[in-house]
């Protein structure tokens, strides 16, 4: 993509509405705009990095069995009768009257239209496990919606719900959400830890929050230091086999919330734990016959009876890791996007556009990356040095490369990294060899 | 994806509520579930289809150099105030009261908001032209939806709106609309022929619908039967040239819908016109300041003079076009899917589930095909061969590959177009070598 048609309008000071580094760093850097309050348009740079966590989201359900579909955003109210929670569910709820006066709702989740196509649709045993996610746009009337997209009205989520015949089988379903989420954290080079979570008043112990570490985090944590040194992708994982081991094995570590952990009962002393501070990107909740036995979503065991399904709702922040990403990798000049969410992998800086020799070894360099299959944001515009210096730091592609005429006359480009690093002059050959990895 | 663990609720009867060809298919083939009314689940059959055309128009798109962005489903009412339209829109438009009592709207069309950004971010001729699009789920309250996703109330859409200096670079930009078109549609096996429409109250001559032909289209059409053997992508296209010769030459031959359509002033004789029917899937729509005046959207023209800037906008039913495709490409049986949306390449049936040589035929041909990048549904379920043949007629996949005892001996396998043709006794090999082109 070349700068000067690219649509990446920057500000060059901090918006004072922001408080905090990604709400900042995302304005700053043309990612969002402001619609309303809480209410937020994505630009071309903000889309392809919620567009990259989204894929990454969705292979990782692929992988773990589930089955992605879409339900609508506009539902209808009486299916929350049925549930018990229209009334129950208060403001943040988004209420809407249709021209026909028939009660409809902005869907803050889906548990009741999952379970209302589930009811219609499966009939035995033998059609289950089910396990149906979906990647859409929610919304909740948030009183005071703040930090940008982190907490905003309008957010885009995976949500999934599992469906199995028995308790064994609904463990074994949370089982595989819990692991297929450390490894999507992990792959968008978050450390995630998980922590056993209020079930809220269904009961059951199966409730898992992920939280992402982060100094700017809006809750403290409390650890094993031992968190620090985990990585969920080490594991090759099987989804077929039994996961218990592992989920025991990552819940052996201590790991709490302010709001649960107690000095008193914390099996490490007090200098020997982890204090820090992170951001709840994913929730696994297993909630058993609730919406099953109050929407008659039964299917026939093998001795015949109907038997209300075993059920488990699993969310992630889609929207929201865009700021716990940037929240967790920033530095003083702006964002600095891991890999594997970065909105392109480089940025080609042409330091005197005009000059035949410079423009001619940019293109070469634009053309070969782009060969190759790097998406490359290539500046050409006739600017300062230094004004596309300051804004490639801001917007944060992991790999810089700028040529000028000295160097284009010595044959070499300047490669760096943002995430630390000197510039490092070298030949155009050894630059594509670096970022292709031939 | 293995049939037994794939969620595909199909229907054996016909639903009683579906009046067309399409909505009857979709629900038949368990690609969609009502949810209200006009307002539909996309379950996993039909969400891969979607998903497949909005890859192709984000392509085409792309190519003509648009930049993608996403703006909110919920907008405030006070742009449409701006605008003028908030009261002008009527009941079609879904109003919302949010919980501080702000009047809100789920968003029908985005000229408000993309206007709003667009003044707010570009200031300067320099930076023309723009064009933005997305591909995003609008509402609209229509009276009395029907015909399924056709004429829903929540439909996807890609909309897009140009900006130009003036109204030469505004005819270019609507140009490359008309070409961009004409493709999508013809990579999705359509043939679209673009009519003049009313531009309504706006005035001005640059407004095209796109009518795909379908024998239940909603529309009369009335066309030169050369229409019938063109090929948009037989021609090379570089966006950068000027396209009006190509949109002359597409605009040439005579096509019209019934209301424009006189036979007193058609050049064409009664009996040398194509007449069939049609469904529209896009329009493009030339409009000039009329937003950008009521709203401020200036930029400063090479004297420095602020300048309101010249808009157009661009619209396909993304969800409709899946309706268009069953209605142009069906028959008794079921869905006949073109290789560029249906929802798998082959159906793969394992005529005796369980018995050891045809299960270990089909996993060896399914790993295969798998391995060579094609995604095949396997039948691997216990059932009568009748069954899946009649599953795999309705849901209509481009190839379909049986295996049975009596072939696996042989050391062959039965290989059927969808689209017509007799299934062909094949060595395994010479299927594989067919699907992959290998």
């Amino acid at each position: 993509m070349r700068r000067s048609r690219y649509f990446l309008p920057t500000l060059r000071e901090n918006p004072a509405e922001a408080q905090i580094a990604s709400h900042r760093l995302m304005l700053r850097a043309g990612m969002i705009r402001q619609s309303s309050a809480g209410i937020y348009s994505w630009l071309p740079l903000g889309l392809r990095v919620l567009s990259r966590i989204e894929q990454v989201v969705r292979e990782e359900m692929d992988a773990a069995g589930c089955q992605e579909i879409l339900m609508p955003a506009i539902q209808p109210a009486e299916l929350w009768e049925e549930s018990g929670r229209y009334q129950d569910y208060g403001k943040e709820m988004l209420r809407i009257t249709d021209r026909h006066e028939r009660p409809m709702l902005f869907g803050p989740t889906h548990e009741e239209v999952v379970t209302d196509i589930f009811r219609g649709a499966v009939r035995s045993y033998r059609d289950l496990p089910q396990n149906l996610y979906q990647i859409q746009w929610k919304f909740r009337d948030e009183l005071r919606p703040r930090f940008g997209i982190m907490r905003g009205r309008e957010f885009y989520m995976k949500d999934n719900y599992s469906f199995d015949i028995d308790h064994a089988g609904a463990v074994r379903s949370y089982n595989r959400m819990f692991v297929a989420y450390l490894r999507t954290f992990a792959r968008l080079g978050l450390t995630s830890i998980p922590m056993q979570a209020e079930s809220g008043a269904i009961g059951g112990d199966l409730s898992h929050e992920f939280i992402v570490l982060a100094d700017t985090g809006e809750s403290a944590v409390y650890c094993d230091p031992a968190w620090l040194d985990t990585d969920p992708l080490a594991l090759a994982i099987d989804y077929e086999d039994d996961l218990q081991p592992v989920v025991d094995e990552w819940t052996r570590l201590y790991a709490a919330t302010d709001d649960k952990h107690d000095p008193s009962t914390c099996p490490l002393a007090e200098d020997a734990l982890y204090r820090g501070r992170g951001i709840e990107v994913g929730h696994i909740f297993y909630f058993g016959t609730k919406y099953s036995k109050a929407m008659g979503a039964t299917v026939t065991d093998p001795e015949g009876n109907d038997v209300a399904v075993e059920m488990g709702s699993y969310g992630i922040g889609v929207s929201r890791l865009v700021g716990a990403i940037i929240e967790a990798s920033h530095d003083e000049a702006g964002i600095v996007w891991p890999e594997s969410s970065a909105p392109f992998a480089v940025g080609l800086i042409n330091l005197r556009a005009g000059d035949a020799a410079c423009d001619e070894a940019c293109e070469s360099l634009y053309a070969r990356l782009t060969d190759a299959g790097i998406e490359v944001l290539y500046d050409d515009r006739d600017e300062r040095a230094g004004v596309k210096f300051a804004e490639m730091e801001l917007i944060g592609l992991p790999w810089q490369v700028a040529v000028g005429p000295r160097g284009v006359a010595a044959g070499t480009a300047e490669l760096k990294a943002r995430a630390g690093g000197e510039a490092e002059a070298l030949p155009f050959d050894t630059v594509l060899a670096r970022l292709t990895g031939d």
